[in-house]
Parts: structure tokens; C-alpha cells; sequence
């Protein structure tokens, strides 16, 4: 299982969320080749803007798991996770984050100067399947114009 | 009604989670002179690391007025919000973010070293009950040890 493998997934996730008429981000987490949660952004569904796909998927983990630290888990998600959802993968220890496309305006690089806010346990990769995500962004935006 | 008026409440809802053997923190939202939401941290009782008392209440918020804008609302939160709840908060627009006691170690200032991340329509103010809200949590900790 590659992480490209995984990032499809969570485009599918992204997916059922652009269905839904929702911003499509979606995300995954895995531990080792077992996926443990899925989510996708519900914000128009729930009525509440911090329902992000990542927030979705760390909830469903913590609750599948029993567990309130993912050391051994990687959370892919299709697009740069803002600061709230850097702060909750934070307080997660998540092993691991994999992003896809870069979030120039909400993305917690642009907010806070520097890549230090994820947990000093967290290792980092960014870029894998950012074209399909990026692309996946734009046509949302463009019909929603 | 003063802000020490529902910041006191806020403590109230501190100590609550003291009680029960979480780290004491609370938070009260109003509109007016009215409160519309209520939370603490219930962070080991949901075996969830986002169970902040901020998010608890945010999502109680959203829920009761059935709006994901809050931009008439006042949070009062007895501790200095995380970069998380910073985040979330950001995303509610609300228009007021009142705090006690600063966080040395989580608050956001410390993380991103500027007060830019809330939503440029937010006010800040803090300060309030700060005392009341440090010892608190100074008693928790030095329980626990």
C-alpha cells in the first residue's frame, strides 16, 4: 500500500463531500495498511464550521480506538489542513500527516510563518495526488460561481 | 452584567470539570445578556484530546441557535485558547473572544507569536478573573503530582 493508494481514498472522500455540495476535502487515517476512520467536510450538513474532513476522521478514530494519541497512525488528507485542524492533530501525537494540495489562503503555513505547529513526534509529507486535489477545488468553486 | 459577572461562570464551569478529573478549564457563550451555550473540558470523559472546553461550547452554540456564524456572540473561556480552538473560533466569526489567564505553554500567542489568527472581525480582551483561573488550574496540577 503506497501513500498514493491511500490519497485516492480520501479524493473519494473529497468526492462524496463535492456530492453533498460541500468544499470537497477529504481525509483517511490508517494504521500500517488497516484504514481506522474515514471523513469528509460536513460544515453545510452540521451547520458548524469547524465539522472539517480531518476533525470528522480524528473523532471517528478516537472513538474507534479508545484511544485519545495516534502515534502509530498517518491522517491523509486531500488539502493543507488549516490551523484549527493542525491544532487538533497536535493535541492527537499523530504519527504521521499527508497532504495533497497546498491551501494557499487557509493553510497553517500561510497563518503562522512556520511549519512548528504539528506535534515534534509528527513527521510530515505534502504533495501526493495535489494536482487531482487541487483540480477537484477548483471545478467546486467554479460552479458554485 | 460585567464581563467578571459571566467570566465567574465560566469558572463555574472550571471547576466542573475539576470535579471531575479534568484539567479545569470553562467557557460560557452569550449574546447579550444572554447565555447560549456552556462548556468544559472533557477531554479524558470523551477520551478525545479536541474536548476542549471551547469546542464543547462552540458546537452547543451552533446547535442551539442553528447558525454556523456567530458574529453577535461573546466566548468567555477562563484560560487563553489553543491554537486549535483559536482555529475554530476563526471559523465561527464570533465577535467576541474573552480570556483569563494566559497559557504559557499552549496558548496560541506562544505558537504562532503574533494575535493574527483570529478572525479580523474578532475583539479581544483578557485578563478577566485571571487569578481565579491560574489557581485553579495550579491546584489541579499540583493534585495530580
Amino acid at each position: 500500500m503506497t501513500d498514493a493508494y491511500f490519497m485516492k481514498l480520501a479524493l473519494k472522500e473529497a468526492e462524496r463531500a463535492f456530492a453533498e455540495e460541500e468544499v470537497p476535502v477529504g481525509a483517511i487515517i490508517t494504521i500500517g495498511d488497516r484504514i481506522i476512520s474515514r471523513g469528509y467536510n460536513m460544515v453545510e450538513k452540521l451547520n458548524d464550521p469547524t465539522a472539517h474532513a480531518e476533525i470528522i476522521a480524528l473523532t471517528s478514530a478516537f472513538n474507534h480506538l479508545g484511544a485519545k494519541y495516534l502515534p502509530e497512525a498517518t491522517l491523509y488528507v486531500t488539502v493543507e489542513p488549516c490551523l484549527m485542524c493542525t491544532g487538533a492533530l497536535y493535541w492527537s501525537k499523530i504519527g504521521r500527516v499527508v497532504w495533497g494540495a497546498d491551501d494557499e489562503k487557509n493553510g497553517h503555513l500561510r497563518v503562522t510563518g512556520k511549519e512548528w505547529p504539528f506535534h515534534p513526534k509528527t513527521t510530515i509529507e505534502k504533495g501526493i495526488l495535489k494536482e487531482e486535489a487541487a483540480m477537484l477545488l477548483k471545478s467546486f468553486f467554479k460552479a458554485k460561481r
